[in-house]
């Protein structure tokens, strides 16, 4: 297993990069409504999402601003962050199956409080923006490279379905 | 069990409101950690987070802006809105045992595509603001009335735990 590492203001320069590519799958629609308690039927009810604007399923538009902070918090800057402002414009829905890539691009650093601006994008397999923004954080000044945190499995148990066993 | 209703366009006035509250578990924090892959110690590592910035384990910012999706997806304007664009200023972290009221206000109404802006405000129980930010959405022109989707039961399952049957 790979260490947590994270880069501190001093080491980032303008123009560094990170990403992670994820595909939806139609468990983390459930998992991210039953987080948030976000079940608007758009994301779960596939005959409403037939009659609505995108004709079927699409992912809550949280679901990528949860996945930039996953790349902020992990990978650019990493542990250590300071979270303090984000924009997000919602351009494209996201479909299971699709693939997104969720890329952060350093565009301002201030030395003062090292406060570092981001550039995110949001892009799917046909090379689409799905989402654009900006993230505002306080870089960590200290180097940190930790094992990464063990997180409990989870499990999706659908009760109204029988038994398999 | 209740609707789920939505508030179209027509319906809604400027200055109308609608809020959630939520108590953050441990737990929560893992689903969000699961669900995103934003394994950043400072939320999941309780040794860390002592060293860290605000001295305990804190939710990831990015929970709020989970539960202010939640309020315009479900509530105001609820089943049929179309996301635009989110601005999230992270002022205050969350602790477990925090409760939070996470509120949307109608701030702006534009006839033309349906455009509404939501004042959005998360606040702990302190009444101190957690997070500030404009949610931008198209509301609903139809009126819907629709049972809640069924989610799964979600498990956390911590296969380093000792069996305890």
């Amino acid at each position: 297993m790979g260490f947590l590492k994270n880069h501190t203001f001093d080491e980032i320069a303008i123009g560094d990069r990170a990403a992670l590519v994820r595909t939806l799958r139609h468990e983390d629609i459930q998992l991210f409504a039953a987080m948030s308690g976000d079940v608007n039927p758009a994301h779960l009810d596939a005959a409403f999402a037939a009659t609505d604007r995108f004709h079927h399923i699409v992912a809550h538009g949280m679901w990528g601003g949860a996945l930039i902070s996953a790349v902020l918090g992990t990978e650019l800057p990493g542990p250590g962050t300071i979270y303090l402002s984000q924009t997000l414009h919602f351009r494209r829905p996201v479909a299971v199956g699709d693939t997104v890539r969720v890329e952060v691009a350093v565009r301002e650093k201030h030395a003062e409080k090292s406060h570092v601006v981001l550039d995110c994008i949001v892009t799917n397999q046909d090379g689409d923006v799905v989402i654009e923004g900006e993230a505002s954080v306080i870089a960590p000044r200290d180097k940190i490279r930790i094992v990464p945190p063990l997180l409990p499995r989870v499990q999706l148990v659908d009760d109204a379905a029988p038994d398999a066993s």
